[in-house]
């Protein structure tokens, strides 16, 4: 949607605010850049100099522990100075006041800001007004996108399957609500996969959602939709939201649309079991399977951090 | 007020609690100190690795991000270790308590610690307790001193103007619950400013302000206030606290007082607009002109981190 | 009572989860290897590269400002990169979804997790699931253990009185709450106290606790218990939680057992006052003594973050 936003005139990555629009060859090359990164954590060494001197502040309007942390610990093993801001929603309720919070923490001579927040857009907002030089790295805004969610997914499926082309993955659960399915259907579709299937109820499922890619398909019945899938997303459900407006219970969302040890049974026995964490037990997925055998959801986690490090390393390292 | 306790006997600062006192020479030397911090900076530069091995401490008692931010970063760019301590009143509500706090803290092997409390004098209380060899810095003590804010409008105005001496300065709005206006009065006379003007109502002027120091003066028309002056100072009007007792309305208060760009039209072409933030929009200033041309707001943020590493060389990093 | 889980097949230190049960040589290592950190801090040399690279979390279920800080700042001292995570209790109801934390975080690459919970066995419970390499150091376990505190402790002791060898110790107040008395029981009479005397009221003191270890006497007489002592362990009274259901009120209390100057005086002239911290004034001991000559309250905060820095070396930092 916003290219020129995102990449300055060479192509090179200016922010970090969608997946969308961004060419298959920049995503590449942020999974190879953070492959070194997920190689050397793994073998005990976590910390490079790179980014020494620089400035990086987590500005989270919404809370959220696990996500500024991997983010707070990729900017520190990458030798940045971290400062971690939570503002209130209460304390800036207009556009005006959110503006003045970051031109005031920019004036810190800050080098990037990682944002969450809970309103759609809000990472384009500060992007189009940051001042030269200064970063922003969306870390999820409100259904809109969540990059480094997708980009991690896409890393996680690349380390076990190789390659995209000629992969089936399935999103499962409450697509309408998900910066996450929204981000990982850019990805994903832009790395090669050609069968990218929507899967949840009607009331979950946004109207022409299968027209956003190519290679998309909606599909309500569960099993259906992963029937010889090599890749199973499952979305986390925001279970205070749900119950009334969009679900009868959460115990008929289990029975529909649950993943189960019986229902992973019939699937590849190849199959990778993801989730952007944090899980709910009994609602997406059977506390049984959730960390077992075909499971790679705490890798997930493990190459968020790794992920995180190659997305800071290429927008303030420079060229590698 | 209390150079001894700042100031050893060779004239080095120990301590700083307030602008009051300090010898002019001294405050030339931390100016000219920021100086090189806030080049390197500008050109890219941040980490200076002066004072590894070194604990400071930001013991806030009220609640201030972009102050605390700001003391953050200037100790993690000196290589300090920086520890953020946010102590609720309601656990601190005895003298001996509070006491108990720093000397626990203190007992860690802190260097330095940055206190920020809502009453009046604590800093000189905890400086006054604290062990040889541990600094305090004062973050702003209720209605008596924010010495930091003053050194960097001070080194804001230098910046532009050169020299002090001939200036006309202007502080405008509510002097009487103002830290930043005592610290401002005692620096900026102290430095060579001989035309300091109070500007406000009635209500929010203390009695006899004027006999602080030689050069000030009161005046409660706006406009001629700001005659032929060469800075404005705007302070925060503390919103929630001001109406009834102190002023019919905000509305009013913006009208008499409220900076707007016709009222800016009228001044010098080369008049520095500054303001501790965060400001109020449509109170102190009116939104369209708080970042425009003439508006240092934001180069006062950038300075408050140069100042601060400087106070901390000072202090903890023994001679240039 | 786990000295299994808490050392390797080696017998070397892989989890600190209690006292109860490690060796004597390897408490003396770990008071040894304090000596140095305790040393270099107090000739101003407080930084060792020692765990560059390494990741230390806090994770703190219970709310603890001072005792977080040591080990930030034990952490920090080391090269450690840190984060502070505070998870409020209601988010984790379930022992299944305080492993999903444990199990998300881990996964960053964690090497080192400090923990304290206001549950008994909570730090076993996350030493029995910790994946290989990942290291528990417990910072206190509802009633249960506090290992550092009790090492410190012995520091503290070791270095006023050279050797535990004929000393006479007593540990007063609450004693059925706390985890300081039974971390020190185990560490003292380990390392050589033969007598040790646990001083409070019935109310205040478990059934059998004297079978804890070798050398144990149970006192309800305050003075009687403190003849010939040579260090005195105060405990804190948790106030909120004892009147009524264990104390008749705190005046009582402290009449019958508060330290007062006029009991200081008739106690040896070397004895050590000592306290875990923070101190009730006028409950356990009045507040002219606290802080006087015998006090080595002060020292013992001190000690606290060497100690944790030799436990974090010995754990994370390979052989000496």
């Amino acid at each position: 949607m916003t290219p020129s936003l995102q990449l300055d005139p060479q192509g090179r990555l200016r922010h970090l605010l969608t997946t969308e629009g961004l060419p298959r060859p920049l995503l590449e090359r942020l999974l190879d850049r953070a492959e070194p990164y997920a190689r050397a954590s793994e073998a005990g060494f976590k910390k490079d100099p790179l980014l020494t001197g620089k400035t990086v502040v987590n500005l989270f309007f919404e809370n959220s522990t696990r996500t500024r942390t991997t983010f707070e610990l990729a900017a520190a093993r990458l030798s940045a100075d971290v400062v971690n801001l939570h503002v209130q929603a209460s304390s800036t309720a207009k556009g005006e006041t959110l503006l003045d919070t970051l031109k005031t923490i920019e004036a810190m001579q800050v080098d990037l800001f990682v944002i969450r927040h809970e309103a759609s857009g809000a990472a384009h907002f500060f992007a189009e007004r940051a001042a030269p030089g200064v970063a922003i790295l969306n870390a999820g805004d409100g259904r809109h996108a969540h990059p480094t969610q997708a980009l991690l997914d896409s890393f996680t499926i690349r380390r076990h399957k190789k390659s995209f082309a000629g992969l089936s993955v399935a999103i499962v659960g409450d697509i309408v609500h998900s910066r996450v399915a929204r981000s990982n259907i850019h990805a994903l579709t832009t790395l090669g996969v050609t069968d990218l299937r929507l899967v949840g109820p009607t009331t979950l499922m946004p109207a022409g959602i299968d027209q956003l890619a190519p290679g998309l398909s909606i599909e309500h019945d569960l099993m259906r939709g992963l029937d010889g899938v090599d890749v199973v997303i499952l979305l986390r459900l925001q279970k205070e939201r749900m119950v009334g407006a969009f679900l009868p219970s959460l115990g008929e969302f289990h029975r529909d649309y649950g993943l189960t040890a019986a229902r992973l049974a019939r699937l590849k026995p190849d199959v990778l079991l993801m989730h952007p964490g944090p899980i709910n037990r009994g609602v997406e997925i059977s506390g049984d399977i959730a960390y077992g055998e075909r499971s790679v959801i705490l890798e997930q986690v493990q190459h968020g951090v790794a992920v995180r490090m190659a997305v800071m390393a290429e927008i303030l390292g420079g060229s590698q």
